[in-house]
């Protein structure tokens, strides 16, 4: 493993979550394929509707009968029985005749045509007058007019929304496969870092806060989250707990103990770790410099930071990313995803030489979705809530002026109801 | 119950969705917390932080020791002591001493400030050069500085983000108070309709596809589906599959049947219900037309158009909304909700006289978010996976032009990611 490497730059960082592999597949029932992604294009099977159905409440006709009527000159047509939903078409529709239908009924044999119900009129005696003429397939889909069998339905790596499962559910489809969700153990280290359920907190410690925020973007984001522990910064215990962990998931997060100082423990533990390949080691952007990815054969290591609201930022741009990879997300089927735009409500200067992260607010007003930059107290616990999300300044930029409109990074989806 | 009732705007059925009541509290773990809406205030019951805190890397002093220090005339300081972190600080400050303290770390008796590193230099022999002055109170955090004890953290009615469930880490809670999700049970009916496992499908009949599409927006809008069945057109057994589900559930979806027409079959299946109370018989918006509210004590009941496009539309103009309320979601703390903006790619026309809910693709070309009209087809079953959202077009206008900015109602939160 190579001692030292070049911070990265985020779109570096993201060329890499891009060229994550997906997950194995499994196949899930229908009633669990919504926010699942499909593993494998998708054809119909067969055609939708599988038989002719009208479109139109009327009667079912021959079209040529019905040639040249109007008004003044109506077409005599004789009604020779009638279709009920759901029922077959019992009476074949002869010349001269017609058959009453309702729509999404079947087409008797012999018609080719539904003349609506406004241009006729029952003139009794089990006759109608048609007033205007239809032409062959009028008022009818045919089987396969709406799906046709064979036809693609969804592409491999398209995440499936509610609608897209009645699509399924449409031509006949159970289950479904799709990309297995990756499992991810959430480890929090840090020497004043104690479980949430220690109580009274000694002197000096502090309660673990990441592993409950980041277990709740791994589940937004469609990953398991499963081991979470808060773990002291004692070397071999962390590389033994990352192995443990690395066993059982597809993801190990580990935040705290990678900044770039005294205690970088993180690139520590991954020395020690055999097979792992530190593939980013500090990212330019603030808050995040100090970002750790490593790849251990198919697994995934990622080195937040221990601030709450940074490893938040960090998850956010990156690790998302690569969870939604690892489910098989095509980023060319789904390019822009948990973003919303917005006017900068106030002035967000910034640093020159690095990209700022810098969380906002959404707020509406007047019709307009303003962006608040929340400034300063990124250690305030307190300032976790204010914030839904970020606007990145590029390096080279030296901040934005309010009233300018800019892209807002949601923290999560539950954001955009602010 | 009333036999007709006028037809109501959108506004007006919204505005009844508005009165209906939460239900119940549970208490969750603080894992299962982020989406769930709390149910009571919550107050901070610690200080966060608990103990007096360092923000910097440096040296906890006595300020009045650094009173008028400078480069050239520097104050003389003896170190005493060193704090780690997550450790009790041992050394007490004295006058002219000072104790190592790093970020985080907790402030020994004595002192009331911390001199950055940056601004010392040590001269060796345990003895600092401090070279700028700090006030009492610099780089230290005060216990409740964060959030003090008894401050609010998160009003009654409150969805709780994930960002959200660390505050609530912070201040020890383990759990916490949240509304009950509504359990919904979903009928399908019509003749028609067969359940999806049958195979072949018979002639004249096809899938239910309404329990899959709208079970799926059920969970994302956070209820519980239950119950779902595809019943026939046959008044005495949907009356019996309404009086079975709502002993089970707290609201009753019901496509299918209601159009207003021959075959008015919610209507006439409320009418045997005891107790229930019909509050809305069609809606002024199209599509949707059909729709029905009626409450049977705290149960609520929604009939919804048998076209799966148009009970999508239902679902998410009404029905949504009403489950967001019965989880206690309060519309003044959230007042916007699964919408964006977009800019419209066509011309949309409209029917003057009735409010148009028109279904649109979201796209996003060259930074602007477009909206791209999804015309005709909506008995269409592919039409369904072709919209994310619709735009309302009110009933005094009759269209909007291309470039027109509109506010665009999304299916799903997936939606955003198109």
């Amino acid at each position: 493993m190579p001692e030292f490497l070049k911070v990265k730059t985020a779109e570096e960082v993201l060329a890499l979550v891009d060229r994550m592999v997906p997950l194995g597949e499994e196949i899930v029932p229908l009633e669990a394929a919504a926010g699942r992604v499909v593993s494998r294009d998708i054809h119909a099977a067969i055609d939708v509707p599988h038989f002719r159905r009208a479109v139109m409440d009327g009667y079912a006709v021959r079209a040529r009968d019905t040639f040249g009527a109007t008004e003044s000159l109506p077409a005599l047509l004789r009604v020779v029985g009638e279709v009920f939903m759901g029922k077959p078409a019992e009476s074949a529709v002869g010349p001269g005749e017609a058959v009453i239908v309702p729509t999404g009924g079947a087409i008797p044999e012999g018609a080719d045509a539904v003349v609506m119900v406004e241009y006729t009129q029952d003139v009794g005696d089990g006759t109608i007058e048609v007033t205007r003429p239809v032409a062959p397939g009028d008022n009818i889909v045919e089987p396969g007019d709406d799906i046709a069998q064979g036809s693609p339905l969804f592409r491999a790596g398209w995440p499936l929304r509610s609608q897209d499962v009645g699509v399924l559910a449409a031509v006949g489809l159970r289950s479904v496969p799709v990309f297995r969700p990756p499992r991810v153990a959430i480890l929090s280290t840090g020497d004043e870092i104690v479980s949430p359920e220690t109580d009274p907190v000694p002197m000096g410690k502090i309660r673990d806060i990441n592993t409950f925020v980041l277990a709740a973007q791994v589940r937004e984001a469609g990953g398991l989250p499963g081991l979470r522990r808060v773990v002291p910064d004692d070397l071999e215990r962390l590389a033994a707990e990352c192995v443990q962990a690395l066993t059982d998931h597809d993801v190990v997060l580990l935040s705290g103990g990678s900044s770039v100082g005294v205690r970088d423990y993180t690139v520590q533990v991954l020395e020690r770790l055999s097979g792992a390949e530190l593939l980013v080691h500090g990212v330019a952007i603030r808050p995040g410099k100090p970002t750790i990815l490593a790849r251990l054969g198919a697994k995934i290591l990622w080195g937040l930071p221990g601030q709450p609201a940074s490893a938040m930022i960090v998850f956010t741009a990156f690790v998302r990313p690569s969870l939604l990879r690892l489910q098989g997300v095509d980023p060319a089927l789904r390019p822009k995803t948990h973003t919303c735009r917005a006017v900068l409500r106030r002035n967000m200067p910034s640093v020159h030489g690095r990209a700022d992260y810098i969380r906002v607010r959404l707020l509406e007003e007047d019709g307009t979705v303003w962006a608040d930059p929340v400034f300063g107290g990124s250690a305030m616990i307190s300032s976790l809530s204010q914030a839904d999300g970020y606007v990145i300044v590029p390096e080279h930029v030296e901040g934005y002026e309010a009233g300018t409109p800019v892209t807002v990074h949601l923290f999560g989806m539950e954001s955009l109801t602010a």
